[in-house]
């Protein structure tokens, strides 16, 4: 029991260490993106690498897996014998794959990363081709090495959704494709949708002060407090925590004042998931979501369940209206934030379409690992699936299939999590609902302390005690379903399109 | 050879992965004073902390001695052999201490802090007194491990002004006390110094942002660019290097202007030092400056000797005005901005009156180390060198002994740093009006770039090649002497205060 408690002790103090490396490397990059001066690019990318390094080190160190190995696991109390499983698969993972791939992953991706910038810059898809095949070929042999079962592509998944494999996704995914195309064709057969109507925002100037002020404000009330919490500056929103009680988000400020807003409240979901972790997981692997799905489920609840919904505009219109003088009824403006309307970019498109675009990508990238595409053939791939399923076809690659970042860094596996967590946050309302018969009421009046415990409650203490799947089956009564999701979307849109 | 090579690179890793640890050290320490939201404390002190065990883990390796040892010193490049010399001086003074007696001196540092911050609110010395006390043996037990010849305190000195000892400050300190005095009587006898006359400053209100403004164009005129520096806000000013390329200054702002406008000018003079090292140094220990007080020589230089002349007063005087509507002519406001009148608080004094303060400081850390000055008496010995250098006495050790927050954490053997790096400012003006006979013409048009050019290669560039007074005896032609310091004030005060 004294050589159990020893060695119990040398897997926290390890996990300890691996933690406060990785919320100091949370700061760097934190730091990078909102305040670093700009030629301090090259030393920054270092000290990163080399935190990333010992992280690593630690992590696949004899002297961890011997620790956990000497355990006598039925001793354990339920939660140790948990997080030893959660820290064991980490440990099995970053064992399974060589140093030099690893290495070379790390090389390409920032590689990747600045050819793929110059392409984009340049809309020369050329520019970048050989190296998305060198990163392709590199996450093929990763897939390898993990070597899960089934589709090749599920060991990418896995990293990103636990638990989560491709023929699941496909089966849901396929559902909701077909639901979602054949709500857009409602839609567009309505006749409210062919009406001409006049737009409150475009063109209109809004003071970036104003649009500071009103992201501040939301997340205030969303419960997040300048204790614990900041809001910066950056050119794409993020949220990162940077330590135990000091969680950050950033905003971008556009022309288009819904998207300082809006990335503020998705982003504030976020937050508010990484500040509720149950406090006896702090310094563990616990301490932490079981799934970017499921971290995105929060947001998308926040951005969009909440965000866009007719009694949340209700309250904040007014705010609008004094900030801005909207020029407009607040029918017009909830139409308008609510407009359905097919767009090149995934980042900028409405709550139907949005989907169609993560599936678009999915598709891709099962292909492109289990070699049914090629990577020379994507532009016009792209641009047939954009054709197909968002029914608008970009006239330039850089709108196209360069517009997103995640493949220059060999992000595969990343993209249908952004669709998982969309699913689930409409899982989660039908689930809220029951519990808070009136959550309306609230919103209605900029309160949101109730939605806020009960998403707490129910997801963000568990951290990543159980697997994201399992914590909405329990919550929800069943796991991933896009059914829940489609019968949302028809409800609030056959009212906004009178069909 | 090829081992040799291999040793060699063993040796440039280390130093590279230690000063990107101390860079990250850095940056996290950076945002506790500027951004960090106050719940994060504990686990900022806990990154902290690991970053410096891990930075003082690979000075200690055997591997790393190893390699050292294992070096053909004469084989080597000049640059390498005087590198392998500061590494190995680092080296065996980090190996000299036991690690229970650091883990001590680290956590006796926190509590101290923290007990003499209440001491300090409620005026109670008391509170701090067995803190301190428990300090003084801790350091007192530090000198015994390291171990230096002659006073005990040199051991301490050393850690901050390598080669610097008590014997050699003394002689310099008991020659500049009698000149301060004697030119203070001076002064104080002139009819200048007892005439009435109105501030131009007391009272006023200088709004926040004219403040700020002025800040940023002095330190970009000095030739800080926003591509490799910040400056930012905390409470008290500082300056770090948080990258190869990234140097920070934080600036305070408070009612009277001058205070934010002389700190951003004394942080430029460091931050300049920080980006001037030769870029063959880069990763290794000769990127750093060789001691605290030649990097003082720096601030001092261009705070006091360009800031608090009157050719750059010329230059600003009218941008001053601009900002803030001064209601009076410049030579009053030069004669403000210079007036000597002894103060309390050492930060808050003139250029005449904060040696004095230093020395004070000097005489008692002295004391307190060979154990002729007991902790408990501290409040009274303090009090009676107050009335005997400054001609004033605190009538609260809150304004007085408990004054500067250097002793909580036993930084003894810093402040004898500040009054060198003043000595050494004013030599390095005798030396740059020799090579730019016409620097007060630049100044007067607020052009610094020669003397900026000047300091980089005569100091800046050096890094930490040589110790600082052999820098100062190459370009002044002597080491410390106080005669010069004396010389400078004789001159500019006489000319104030018309004697």
């Amino acid at each position: 029991m004294q050589d159990q408690n020893q060695d119990l002790k040398l897997i926290k103090d390890s996990q300890r260490e691996m933690i406060l490396l990785g919320q100091s490397s949370a700061l760097l990059s934190w730091d990078q993106e909102t305040y670093m001066p700009v030629d301090a690019v090259n030393s920054r990318a270092e000290q990163l690498a080399l935190i990333d390094k010992l992280i690593h080190e630690k992590l696949i160190s004899e002297e961890l897996s011997g620790a956990i190995g000497n355990l006598n696991k039925s001793e354990l109390s339920e939660i140790d014998q948990i997080m030893i499983k959660r820290l064991s698969h980490d440990i099995s993972i970053a064992k399974k794959l060589p140093l030099d791939l690893v290495e070379e992953l790390s090389r390409a991706s920032s590689i990747g990363h600045s050819y793929w910038k110059k392409a984009k810059e340049g809309n020369n898809f050329l520019i970048f081709e050989p190296h998305l095949k060198k990163m392709v070929e590199l996450r093929r042999k990763e897939a390898e090495y993990i070597g899960l079962s089934g589709h090749p592509y599920n060991s990418l998944i896995d990293k990103f959704e636990e638990g989560m494999t491709i023929e699941k996704i496909e089966v849901i995914f396929e559902k909701l494709k077909n639901g979602l195309i054949k709500l857009l064709e409602e839609i567009k057969n309505s006749e409210k949708y062919k009406m001409e109507r006049k737009s409150l925002i475009k063109g209109k100037d809004f003071p970036r002060d104003k649009q500071i002020e009103l992201a501040a404000d939301v997340v205030k009330r969303m419960g997040l407090e300048n204790n614990f919490f900041r809001m910066d500056h950056s050119a794409h929103p993020f949220t990162t925590r940077t330590g135990t009680q000091d969680t950050r988000i950033t905003i971008s400020v556009r022309d288009n004042p819904l998207f300082s807003f809006t990335s503020a409240i998705h982003e504030g979901g976020h937050a508010l998931y990484e500040c509720g972790y149950h406090k006896d997981f702090e310094y563990t692997v616990l301490d932490d979501a079981p799934s970017l799905g499921i971290h995105e489920s929060q947001s998308r609840f926040w951005e969009n369940i909440v965000g866009l919904s007719k009694p949340f505009w209700k309250f904040y219109f007014d705010k609008f209206d004094e900030a801005f003088n909207i020029e407009g009824e607040f029918e017009e403006w909830y139409g308008e934030v609510n407009e359905i309307s097919p767009t090149l970019i995934r980042t900028e498109s409405d709550e139907i379409h949005y989907c169609l675009h993560v599936i678009l990508r999915t598709e891709i990238e099962k292909g492109l690992i289990e070699g049914s595409i090629e990577v020379k053939d994507l532009p016009r791939i792209w641009n047939e699936k954009m054709k197909e399923y968002i029914g608008i076809v970009p006239e330039t690659d850089t709108k196209g299939v360069l517009q997103d970042v995640h493949w220059s860094g060999g992000l595969f596996g990343y993209f249908p999590t952004y669709a998982i967590g969309t699913i689930y946050s409409a899982q989660l309302l039908a689930a809220i609902k029951k519990d808070i018969p009136d959550m309306e009421d609230f919103i209605l009046e900029g309160e949101y302390s109730k939605i806020r415990e009960w998403l707490n409650e129910k997801v963000h203490v568990h951290g990543r005690k159980y697997l994201a799947d399992d914590i909405i089956k329990d919550v929800c009564g069943e796991g991933l379903n896009s059914d829940v999701f489609l019968e949302y979307l028809r409800k609030k849109y056959s009212e906004i399109y009178e069909f």
